[in-house]
């Protein structure tokens, strides 16, 4: 099993995935992970929805792609380089529909207040992807069909107090992902105060 | 170094810190961890204020207590058994403003809406919050002090795009922290619909 930094250094989203199923076993490795992540009073306000089914997964992804062609791909088109635009943009027409599992990270208002979901179930997204990674599954951070949050509710039967807030593919990379393109941490740290630089 | 599900299975917040520094080469090892995140359209919309000196940790700390005495305490004393919200306690009231490092992680709307900063920034400070326990030290996700952000604001100097999120301490741990106590994964997972049960 590969060491922290390797999984978090190396971390990618994969947005084109072979047919090859992923078991429950791993699934549950993954959920399990994500559970254990911070939360606000530690409430654990997550809830998970794993879609399996091809007739659910092409209704996601048809949220995604309808959501994609109906505005976002024209914000993205004008801002991101040709090659990252091609790989999102056939991620949200299909590629990402098109894992064997879709997991619906959700967050839950019972146990906790509504404006403290984000900094709880961000993280335990996180840790699904990581998890992910360390399994040699490809997964991605992607939040397209929760802008349709009443499609979704209707298609999940999520009740009203449960908020769709990721989708996270889950399945065997099409192809090795390479290493990621970041900025030197450096650059992005600040001594005492913002703007002192590093 | 641990691997990754030795580190994400024992995760677990730190408020008693001893008073032994922490290096900079430590802290930009955390750092680079937070940067390799994932990010709408990888924009790594994250700024790190890397706050040591007492004055200013003790200005955080205070607007931590504040905050904690005028409302939060109130809430919480409602809900926490009483083990977890002394310690929670003793955490706002001076246990975390006394890390010799506080980390304020913020997103910056520069390069992406700030509609989508949470799910870029929480990732990035969990992986942050990892590296720390990669590393043996103590951390937590706090976000007590980002209710005031006018005056965080101003002690670091922020400019107006740039929100803070969270206020991370990085320390050696006082004392070993036990393990985290979590909901099993399959009671928080759903087949195909929410209710469903797993």
């Amino acid at each position: 099993m590969p060491d922290l930094f390797e999984v978090v250094l190396g971390q990618r989203a994969c947005r084109s995935f072979r047919d090859d199923d992923v078991s429950d076993e791993l699934v549950l490795r993954c959920l399990e992970a994500a559970t254990h992540a911070p939360s606000a009073e530690n409430t654990q306000p997550w809830e998970f929805v794993v879609v399996r089914s091809a007739k659910q997964r092409a209704a996601i992804g048809g949220l995604m792609s309808s959501t994609w062609v109906g505005g976002a791909r024209a914000v993205s088109a004008a801002r991101l380089e040709p090659g990252l635009l091609a790989d999102v943009e056939q991620g949200a027409q299909g590629g990402i529909a098109a894992a064997p599992v879709l997991v619906v990270v959700c967050g839950s208002s019972v146990r906790a207040f509504a404006s403290t979901l984000p900094a709880s179930v961000y993280p335990a997204t996180q840790n699904l992807l990581l998890a992910a990674a360390a399994l040699g599954l490809g997964s991605a951070m992607t939040t397209l069909a929760v802008h349709r949050r009443p499609e979704l509710t209707a298609l999940l039967s999520l009740p009203e107090h449960v908020e769709p807030m990721a989708v996270v593919p889950l399945g065997w990379p099409a192809r090795p992902l390479g290493p990621p393109r970041r900025e030197p941490a450096s650059a992005k740290a600040h001594r005492e105060v913002f703007g002192a630089g590093w």
